[in-house]
C-alpha cells in the first residue's frame, strides 16, 4: 500500500497535469495494485530478458504484480532467482511459442500460445494490460479476435512515443503499423485515439495534432488526406485537440504539435527511418570519436554530455507500441527490446491501467459517436 | 583546359569505379567546359546566396561556366563582386519569379520566369544541366512540358543521396516526391534509373536494389508492391543490378542495399523524417555539451571529432535531388540552401553533365524497353 516512488512517474510530464488528472491518477495509484499480464516468449533475446525486465520494474513499483505466460518449467528457474519477485508473479503453463516469422492469421488460431494466454488473461479481467515482445502482427490479429475492437472504431491502430523538441519530450505517431490502410475516416478515429492518449499518457489539456502528409499546403497529398483534414478539423470539439492542419516528416520530431496521425503503412516506415537515422548519427558520433588518439581522450572528458545525450534519444526509454482502440490495454515492446527496454514497457502499461486509460477512451468515442457532448478528462 | 582538381570529384567513390568507368569520366572530362543552367530566383535565401555558390564553385572547377537567370540588374550587381566569375557567366534578364507556395499547374503556364528560363537554356541545348533552389512541383511540371520525359518513361522521379554505412558513404532514395502515386511498373522503372545513378553517380558496378515496404516477408504490405516485387526482380539482368528484395525504413542509412525504390509519397516523408531527427540529435547534442562548465571544456577538446561528425551527416553535402526520367538533367537544390548548399547542387549537376548520364539513362531505358541487350555502362 506504498505510493509510487517518483521514478516510477511516466515522461517526466506529470508537471503538464492539470489538477483534476493529477487527483485522478494519484487516486488510481494510491495503493492499488495492478496487475500486468506478460508475455514471457517471443522476444529475440528469450524470456531471461523478459524476466530482467519484469525485476527491474517490480523493484521500483511496489504495486505491480504479474502473470507471466509460457513453459513453466523454463520460467520457474528464471523466476526463482529473483528475490523481489516472490508472492508477485503467477506463471501460466504455456507451451506454444508464437514466432516472429509465423503468419498472424496462423497465429491467432492457435489456442496454447503465451501470447493468447497472455492477452487473455486482460479479457478475462485477471490483469489490467497485457506486454509482448512478440510478433507485432500476430498480436494484434489476436488482440482483435480475443479482446474485441470499442464499439465505434473500424480500424485500431498502434501508436508510438517518439523523442521530440515539446516539453513533454515525446510526440504520439499513429498508426506505426496495425493496418498498412486508412480511409479518412480511420485518420479521423486515430485523431481521437492519439488525443486521448496523449491527454492520459502525456498529461496535456490540450494536445495539438498534426496530419502527416508531403505539404502543408491544403491543395497537397492524396484525396482521403483532404477529406480527413476536413472531418478532423470539424470534430476538434468533440475530440478534445487542437488541430494544426498538415504537418510534414520534419514535424514528427518537433514541437508544432503533440500527435501526428497517418496510416500504418507510412508510420511504420517513417518510424524504421527515424530510428535507423538516429542509430546511424549515434555510430557516426562513436566512429568520430575513436578516429585519433586526442578524439578517444577527448571522448573520455564528454562522456557526461554524451551519456545526456544518449540518454534522451535512446530508443529503449520510450519503448513500448501500445493498441489503441480495443477493449483492453496491450503494448507491444520491441523484439529485441533488452532488460531496460522491458522495463519501460512494463512502466508504460502500468502507468495507462493505473489510470483507467482504456475506460476513458471508450467514453470519448462513445461520446464521439453520438457527437453529443464534450469531456475534457477522457 | 584545366584536368579538374580532386577537390571537385563526386563522392569518393571514384575507388569504387570500375576501369572503363574512369576513362570515360576523365576523357568527358579532361578540359571539356560545361556550362551549367542556374535559376539564381526562388530560394529562401534569395540570388546573393546562389551567386556565393557558384562562385565557391568556379574557384574550385575552372571548366564550369554558368547561365543565371533572373532579374539583370539585381544580378549584374551581386556577380560583378566576384572576380572569379569574370567571363565565365551570362545573365539572362527575366523578370518573373516562381514563388515557394505557388500551384505547380499555374506556374509551369508563366512564359517569363527565371525558373523556366533556366529549363529552356537546357532544352536548347545551350546548357547541359539546370539546377535551382525554388518551389518542386514547379521545377518539375516545368521540366515535364519543356524537356518533356524519356521515351518509355510514364512518371519522372526525383532521387536524393542519403547518408549510409556503405563504402561510398551514400545510398540513393527515388522517388522523394515527384509524383504522390507509382503503380508496380513506375516502381520497375524507379529500380531502373535508380540504378543508372548509383552506376553513374556513385561509381557502383552492380548496383543493389530494395524496395521498401513495412517488412522484409514476401506477404507483406499493398498489392502493388508485391506485383512490383516480382517485377524488379525479373528484370535484373536487363536493369544491372542485384535485387534484394523488400528492405524497411532502418535500411534507408544502411548497408543492405544502394539504391531505395518507393512512391514519392512515401520517399518524402521518409526523406523529410531523416532529416529531422539528424537535426534533433544534433541539436540533442550540441545542448547537451552546453549543460555545465565542464561539458563545455569537454566540448571545445571534442571539437575536432564533432566536426568529423557534422561532415558526415551535414545535409549541404548531398544537397540536391537529381530528376531522373527527363530529356535533360535537372538538379533540384533545398530551398533552404545556403552558399555551400548551392555549391554541393552544382557539383552534383557537373558531375551528372560531364558523365553524360542523361544520354546514358536514355540508352539504358530504350534497351530495357527492347529488352533487347545488357550494357553495363548505361
Amino acid at each position: 500500500m506504498t505510493e509510487p516512488t517518483p521514478s516510477v512517474d511516466p515522461m517526466s510530464a506529470a508537471s503538464a497535469e492539470t489538477e483534476a488528472q493529477r487527483k485522478g491518477r494519484l487516486g488510481a495509484r494510491a495503493g492499488v495494485k495492478v496487475t500486468l499480464s506478460v508475455d514471457a516468449m517471443g522476444g529475440d533475446r528469450g524470456p531471461a530478458t523478459v524476466v530482467a525486465g519484469i525485476a527491474r520494474s517490480a523493484s521500483k513499483n511496489p504495486a505491480l504484480h504479474f502473470i507471466l505466460h509460457g513453459p513453466a518449467a523454463e520460467l520457474n528457474k528464471l523466476v526463482r532467482k529473483r528475490r523481489i519477485l516472490r508472492d508477485r508473479i503467477e506463471i501460466r503453463d504455456v507451451p506454444g511459442v508464437v514466432t516472429m516469422d509465423e503468419k498472424p492469421s496462423q497465429a491467432m488460431r492457435r489456442p496454447d500460445t503465451s501470447m493468447r494466454s497472455a492477452i487473455d488473461a486482460v479479457k478475462n479481467g485477471e490483469a489490467q494490460a497485457c506486454v509482448s515482445c512478440g510478433n507485432t502482427g500476430a498480436l494484434m490479429a489476436t488482440s482483435m479476435i480475443r479482446l474485441r475492437k470499442l464499439d465505434g472504431i473500424n480500424r485500431p491502430a498502434i501508436a508510438c512515443l517518439w523523442p521530440s523538441r515539446n516539453a513533454q519530450g515525446f510526440n504520439v505517431m499513429l498508426d506505426v503499423g496495425a493496418d498498412i490502410r486508412a480511409d479518412a475516416r480511420d485518420l479521423l478515429q486515430y485523431a481521437m485515439m492519439g488525443a486521448s492518449y496523449a491527454r492520459n499518457g502525456l498529461g496535456l489539456d490540450l494536445p495539438r495534432i498534426g496530419l502527416l502528409n508531403v505539404g502543408t499546403e491544403e491543395h497537397k497529398g492524396r484525396a482521403e488526406l483532404k477529406d480527413a483534414n476536413e472531418l478532423i478539423s470539424n470534430a476538434s470539439g468533440i475530440g478534445g485537440y487542437d488541430f494544426k492542419g498538415f504537418v510534414e516528416g520534419g514535424d514528427i520530431p518537433g514541437d508544432k504539435v503533440d500527435v501526428i496521425v497517418t496510416d500504418g503503412f507510412t508510420g511504420n516506415i517513417a518510424l524504421k527511418t527515424g530510428e535507423g537515422t538516429a542509430k546511424l548519427v549515434g555510430d557516426f558520433l562513436k566512429e568520430a570519436f575513436k578516429a585519433t588518439p586526442l578524439s578517444r581522450v577527448a571522448a573520455l572528458l564528454a562522456l557526461t554530455s554524451l551519456k545526456r545525450l544518449q540518454k534522451r534519444i535512446d530508443p529503449r526509454r520510450v519503448n513500448g507500441g501500445v493498441f489503441l482502440g480495443l477493449k483492453g490495454t496491450v503494448v507491444k515492446s520491441h523484439g529485441s527490446a533488452d532488460a531496460t527496454g522491458v522495463s519501460a514497457a512494463i512502466k508504460l502499461a502500468y502507468e495507462l491501467a493505473s489510470t483507467g486509460f482504456t475506460e476513458r477512451l471508450a467514453a470519448r468515442v462513445a461520446s464521439a459517436d453520438a457527437s453529443a457532448q464534450n469531456d475534457p478528462t477522457s
